[in-house]
Order: C-alpha cells, then sequence, then structure tokens
C-alpha cells in the first residue's frame, strides 16, 4: 500500500483522500489578498481568552472542530490526531486538543507542521493504523514574537528581512473513502543547516531546507518541476524564495513560473508592512485549506507540492551562538 | 499488516522487529541499581560541550550512533528517525541530528517520547514507509530544571513529591529483518487533565493518563494484565505509580504484581537523594534500552507493555493558572 522510493520519498498505493478541511485567520490576514477565503475571521486578538496563548489554543480548536463537523463528525470520530506549534512545549496544541477527546500524537517542526502532519496522517490512513486521522497546526503573531523575540510591548523595530508570524490555523481530516483530493506521494526532509545565526531572517535558513526536498523528491519520483501545477513552499517570504529559487536553478531546476511562496501570498506585501513576508506554521496551513484544496476541488489546480518550512530556532540556543536548521518536507497533493 | 482495534490500538501484523539498541547516561544514574546495564556512562555533566544544552545534545547524538553502530549501519541508513525530547523548540533532537544526514520527524510528548517514537517507527516499518526506521530521546537533569523550574544556581529546594530529571538517553533501531524482539501492538493514548497544577507533583499529573491508555489497550485488545510480564510506566515515580494502581483497580484490573516504573528504578531511593523518583524523556528510555531489552533478549521476560508517560508541562501556561495535561502511549514488545 505504501512504496518506499529512493531514501525520503514513498508513494501511497491505496491513496489517503481528504474528507475535510478548515481554515480560520485573524484580522491582518483577513485583510490580505486572500481574506476572503478563509472559513472563519477573529477580529480579536485574544479570541475572547485572557492571553495570547489561550487565544492561539482556543483558534486552533475551533479549527479542528469546524474541519470535523463539515463532514459531520466531532474531532473523537478520528482514530489519530497529529499537531504541533510554535510555542514552547507546543501548548496551543496541547490545551486545544485537551477537551476533544481524540488519540494524539504530538509533533514538532516548527513552520514545517502542516507537511509533517499530512505526511503522518497520510502514512497512517494508507497504512490501516487509521481510518479516520486529522492534523492541524496554528500560529499567532503575539505568541510567536514573545516566544522567539520580545515581547509586543517593548515596540521593537523590525528589520527589512523580518517576515510576520500570520496569526492563523489550518486542520485537514483523512480517510480512505474517496473524495475529491487525494495525497499521492511524500517526502520526508532532512535537517539542513546553513549557518545563518539572525532571527530576522528566517527565509534564508529555511530556504536551503526546501530546496534540498524539492530536489529530492523530484529525484526520488523521477519527476520534473511541470509535473506540478504549484512548488508550494510555507513561508520563505521574499528573500527565502528568490535564494530557494536560485538554489534549485543551481541544480537545474527552475520552478520559478510554479513557485508559490504562503508566506508572500497571505498579505499585501506593498501594503500591509510585513517587510519580507509571512511566517508561522499557521500560514501555510491555512492558505492551504483556505485557498489551494479548493481550488484544487473545483480543477483549477490538477496536482500541487505542498512543502511547509521550518526554521527550527530557539532563543535558547541562540543565545549560545548556534545558527538556525531548517526543514522541510513534501506532500503531493491531487485531483481525484 | 496493521489492523486498527477499538478505537485506539492497532496491531502490527507484519511485526517490526528491533534490529539494535542503545542507551547513555549520566554519573548520578551510573550509581543507581541499573548502573551498570547502560552501555555507556559520561561522568562529565557538559558531555565535553560548552553548555548543558549543547551537551544533551551530544549525549543523544552519541547514543543514536552507537544504537547504529551496534548493527554496522550509521544514523544516514534510516529512512526515517523520530526524536524528541523536554526542552524548547526540542533542541537536544534538532542539535543532535542536524549533522546526521537522515529524514527526520520531531515529535514531542513530553516524557512519553520514547512510546510515541516507538509507535511511529513500527508503523512506519510495519507499513512500507520505511526500511529502517529509529527513534530516540534524552533528557537532563541541568537543562529540565532550568527549563521547567530555576536554574540550578539558585538552590532551590525540592518538595518531597519532586522527581529528579535523568541524564540519559535511549534509542531502537527497526527494520522487518527477523530479530530477537518484536513490536506486536501498540495504542495511541487520549490527553488526560485531571486539574494538577504542581509542577513538582508530575508523577499524580501523568498518572491517570496512564491508567487511562493502560485500560483502554487492555479492553481494545481483549487482554488481562497477566498476558504481560510486565506493565512498564515512564516515571510516575513512588507517588504516580501508587495513584495509577489504585485508579485501575477502581475498574477492577490489577497490575501491582507486574507494575515496573523506571522513574522508580532508575535510582535507588532509599540512598540517592531524588524524593518520589526519576522522571525524563531519557529516563524510560535508558531503562528500556539498558534493561528491559536486553531481558526480553535472554528470554527472562517474553512479553512487556512498554507506556512512557508524558506531564505535557509548560511554565509559560503554569504562571497563567494552567493545570498540567497527562498523556501515555503504549507499546507491546515481545521475544520472537
Amino acid at each position: 500500500m505504501i512504496t518506499h522510493i529512493g531514501k525520503q520519498s514513498v508513494i501511497f498505493k491505496r491513496t489517503p483522500f481528504i474528507k475535510s478541511y478548515a481554515s480560520i485567520a485573524g484580522k491582518k490576514e483577513s485583510e490580505g489578498p486572500l481574506g476572503k477565503y478563509f472559513d472563519e475571521v477573529e477580529p480579536d486578538e485574544y479570541f475572547g481568552m485572557k492571553s495570547f496563548e489561550a487565544g492561539e489554543s482556543e483558534m486552533l480548536k475551533r479549527c479542528i472542530k469546524n474541519a470535523f463537523s463539515k463532514c459531520n463528525l466531532s474531532p473523537s470520530d478520528a482514530d489519530v490526531l497529529f499537531s504541533g506549534d510554535l510555542l514552547n512545549q507546543c501548548v496551543s496544541s496541547i490545551y486545544a486538543i485537551r477537551d476533544l477527546n481524540v488519540p494524539y500524537l504530538g509533533i514538532y517542526g516548527a513552520c514545517s507542521t502542516m507537511s509533517e502532519g499530512l505526511l503522518l496522517s497520510s502514512l497512517s490512513v494508507a497504512s490501516g493504523f487509521a481510518e479516520i486521522s486529522a492534523n492541524a497546526t496554528s500560529s499567532h503573531f503575539c505568541c510567536a514574537e514573545r516566544q522567539f523575540r520580545f515581547p509586543l510591548e517593548y515596540g521593537s523595530q523590525r528589520p527589512p528581512t523580518a517576515q510576520w508570524t500570520a496569526t492563523a490555523s489550518g486542520c485537514i481530516v483523512l480517510s480512505r473513502e474517496e473524495t475529491k483530493i487525494k495525497i499521492t506521494s511524500g517526502t520526508v526532509g532532512k535537517i539542513v543547516d546553513k549557518d545563518i545565526k539572525d532571527a530576522a531572517n528566517m527565509g534564508s535558513a529555511m530556504a536551503p531546507a526546501f530546496a534540498d526536498t524539492v530536489k529530492t523528491h523530484l529525484n526520488d519520483l523521477n519527476l520534473t518541476p511541470d509535473n506540478y501545477d504549484l512548488i508550494i513552499s510555507g513561508d520563505l517570504g521574499t528573500l527565502g524564495s528568490a535564494l530557494a529559487d536560485e538554489l534549485l536553478l543551481r541544480d537545474g531546476i527552475d520552478i520559478r513560473d510554479l513557485h508559490f511562496d504562503c508566506g508572500c501570498e497571505i498579505y499585501d506585501l506593498s501594503k500591509q508592512d510585513v517587510h519580507a513576508g509571512a511566517s508561522g506554521c499557521g500560514c501555510s496551513a491555512s492558505v492551504l485549506c483556505a485557498y489551494i484544496l479548493p481550488k484544487i476541488e473545483k480543477w483549477e489546480l490538477k496536482k500541487v507540492l505542498f512543502c511547509a518550512t521550518g526554521a527550527l530556532m530557539s532563543p535558547e540556543l541562540s543565545k549560545q551562538g548556534e545558527s538556525i536548521p531548517g526543514i522541510s518536507h513534501a506532500v503531493a497533493i491531487e485531483r481525484a
């Protein structure tokens, strides 16, 4: 049912199908070019809770519940749910999922979480480990700034290379029951570290990992970029996207016409003052669920390669002089 | 190849086999009753590095390399490696694995990480997702105290309910090639939160999750406790273990004669001044790899249920008044 190809890739012969999906986003994201596509938009950055962290959990919980209710299920109908996020000890996920009565496996891949989760959820369904599985993730600007940089109250200035963590979440429910969208293959990424040490330049830290995973995926499956309608990166931003394209070009792989970076698309970069684009697990998760998957359903896209990209950054280790390793996992999503 | 049973459990029909395993521990652990069983003992708590965090990474890296070298492989021969740990952004794992050139999927389950990783690694091998897979984890007393409580330099007093984070690591390599030890089934845990808020009483926070997973596993597979030679909890300590036994007894499940808690066994509780026992991902990981698996190989144990237990605690959310959710996943390990 699953064929291992090359070192890092797999083909799902009995393909998992996307049963349902949902997205939710904050105010700033709703004002961007993709604003009208989100299932739900919440103008209150606390999501009705008392802290930003509790707000992020509430956002993620709403998103998960919505994904299940769209297919007339509840989260407790899933046999396994994969979720993780940017916060220490993955607390958005843990406190969102605590009351959902669902078997839970925690994952951590920073902003690569949506493709890691989708890969593991696909594996679960394709192998019979689960009949219904789901994956979700979230990010929240106010939580992430405090976590990785400075509390908002400090009013720190952001350099031009900085990206804006999207306040958003996405959730996908899979099963073997045939629907309009299927998962056909995937590639597990390796950690790639090119010695970037600037926490305000994550695009550059992640670009080499994205390039490595795309190249490996195409090689392993003997494909060229034009086998896909889009090759989607998570949140490389303007700088990281240009760098990734260049790195791939050096290996003779031209994805420039097909490259769609969620971090470049969720905001209007000319007007919304986010500098190099968006970042955060919720960026690629929400763009996938709000914008890409509906396009596949409507035949506007036939086949995409979704590669969320993670900067495995830690403030503690940055203080100790460490560089920021990157990782990216690829999942091929097709019109069934 | 994988049969889904009940809501949370699976049976591996084409069983994964344990190809190799390794353990490493610090000085205090080497002075405990299991000291002579560890593959490697390092008296320097920095493991030759400049910080405790870099030391924990070095320990984990040595352990992973040793597990692979024992079966004449290198980590880069694995098709996927699952690892996570207690530190923010799972940095012990990330910096340990960065140079190993291996496809990596990050997981987070606090001290339940060893059973979560073993479950996902088993799934990978049983399904054909990977030919060779591995899982590893670590914990380090000095890192964990700074992370979750206070830096050691503060000299904080520890209450009697407190547990001592073990400085240790374990790694298991799986494949489908027949060996003496196989993985036959597993149960994915749910988050259980009984409103424990004391970060110095983690045994009580985790005990209900352990009891829930053991009960579910036995029910799903229609087993009684005596189908196992041991039912192993990760790090409930003395308090948590007694509580777990009592919770299970209330449901008519008596595991008292079979219950082995790694947190109670790694130190000599009468002499080593660790209060309620040990904790940390590395506690159950190293005890499994140093003490339990060799006993299975030698027929001294025929079949055990390994349930690492995690307190999904976050200092940030504790400050916000939140309780500590617990989780535990079960993996059945048998003499082949």
